[in-house]
């Protein structure tokens, strides 16, 4: 199998690399086990660093140039999509979010359309294509009525990977991804940040910046269960999918002060103390305008499944990122 | 005002400037009247004898050519954006559907949002962004799962006039209209197109090919309504329309056989006997694939309006279309 992964230098994109180098194989269709010969790295922010394995190819490039994209699909197998540019960014600056979200999709369709074969190609959108007005629990059947430029690129990503999927040009995958937390790494420009942020940063010794109110409902999902998520999204059969390519995926529900709870119980009111509560009414907007609970009951029926409770989210990543071991204070 | 009409030449767009001529001015917001200045038609079938009024200017080209749409939308306060390549066209030939009902419409609002004064735009989608599976009632709240690629770029359509309507670069509203029968002219390469000939053929004293089973369902306005429905979604005022700028509109639910029964009813049964069943199972899988009942709330609510019956639809075509009169046998 030769496999791309867009937006490869990112945090998901290296996990998804390392789990895949490791397993040396990728399993498809239930039981087809097929030996990983290439994995290509696309994002123009990929480094050398990356390619410690002879199976990795980097590719530093953006979805933006028609010329890196047809270069990064040739011969591939199966393409996992990751790379967008994220929701505050996107809301910031109209055209690099269409250019990147919408043109850079359309291209890589094209391009993916143009390979033998019908390569297999797992895209991520999330729960930001909806938006107020919209109901208090969000099923598998609600409209996405989105609020914000990236949603709406989600969206119309959606209904593009649907129909090249229905034509036969490729076989797509349309996972809805609940909000990552935690996540490692550094702060980005998407407007859900602080979800990670205010574990993260206290956990590393860091002061961090909590820009919503407590009672703030999030929907999130572990980076251990998304990457669960991503490769399961690969693993299925196209007949397991069936015509509906999109798969709102089941995540947890709670409050931003629940989850400051749940911090402070694991690692002790010192550190929790090291949040700082500064008010951005645009955060808090932006957020409050995504759904926080949902029902994805289509992704249980194909397997796919959330995290047990918050406590466990917070001790995956002392395992993961701190090697389990809690910083002195 | 200054008015663009793309699609301009077909026999909606016909029908619009010569009411809109007639009126010599539009309603905005209500009680706002303004006269018009200047009707646009662009349509590559555009001809000269549509340029019978001072206002009206001709501008013969595609969709997918920027050049003609930046001429098109200079100084432009209203637009009909009703050009398109229809249902079968779409499926048969997927770039020249992605490249007028997709990349056209971006340019087209990419034009839009470089005018000053937020033009307004009335985007013409339908009920084809449905699919199976879904629900037997289509609400305003069913979630679009197009089954076809012009459902799709419709779909589409409907998230980016939305979104550049959030962001105010346009003020913009997207109606899906019900199937338009009795629609006058030629048979076109809509797969609905059969709604129409099967009354109007044998009207005119022609044989009509009837593709489907009699008990088909369809969901079907009149011209007059359609034409009605397009001045209402110009003339509503921003702030009636909210954030949702998606309108589905309401219709009549019939099936194909009480269709023909009205007609032989209205005109005898020596006229209904001019149609030819010739069961057609590609034009059954597509127009089956369509939602035939639905429930248009929000519609009624802003005021738009269905028809009484199929006999009243008739009517009108007899009179609109044949003077009244219906030809000898």
């Amino acid at each position: 199998m030769r496999i791309l992964i867009t937006g490869g230098a990112g945090f998901i994109g290296r996990k998804l690399t390392e789990r895949l180098l490791a397993a040396g194989a990728v399993t498809l269709d239930g039981d087809r086990r097929e030996p990983i010969e290439q994995i290509t790295l696309l994002d123009p922010y990929a480094d050398e660093t990356a390619a410690h394995d002879p199976r990795v190819r980097i590719l530093r490039g953006s979805l933006s140039d028609p010329g890196t994209i047809s270069k990064a699909v040739q011969g591939v197998d199966l393409v996992w999509h990751l790379a967008a540019i994220v929701s505050s960014e996107a809301e910031a600056d109209f055209d690099l979010g269409m250019n990147v979200n919408l043109h850079g999709l359309l291209t890589l369709l094209e391009a993916l359309r143009r390979e033998p074969g019908r390569p297999r190609l797992v895209y991520t959108s999330g729960f930001a294509v909806f938006g107020r007005p919209m109901p208090d629990i969000i099923t598998d059947h609600v409209i996405p009525t989105p609020q914000s430029s990236y949603g709406m690129q989600k969206a119309v990503g959606e209904l593009l990977v649907s129909d090249y999927s229905r034509r036969g040009f490729i076989d797509g995958r349309a996972v809805r991804l609940p909000t990552i937390s935690v996540r490692p790494g550094k702060p980005n420009k998407a407007a859900s940040t602080f979800v990670s942020s205010i574990i993260r940063e206290p956990l590393a010794g860091q002061e961090a910046v909590c820009p919503v109110k407590p009672e703030t409902l999030v929907y999130i999902l572990s980076p251990r269960r998304a990457l669960d998520a991503l490769e399961r999204a690969m693993t299925l059969s196209d007949a397991s999918i069936g015509p509906i390519r999109i798969i709102p995926l089941p995540g947890i529900t709670l409050s931003v002060g629940d989850m400051v709870s749940a911090l402070e119980k694991r690692a002790g009111d010192r550190i929790a103390a090291r949040i700082r509560w500064e008010f951005d009414p645009e955060i808090q907007r932006i957020v409050e305008s995504w759904p926080s609970t949902v029902k994805a009951e289509r992704a249980l029926e194909l397997g796919f499944a959330g995290d047990r409770d918050f406590a466990s989210i917070i001790d995956a990543h002392i395992e993961d990122e701190l090697n389990g071991v809690l910083p002195p204070l």
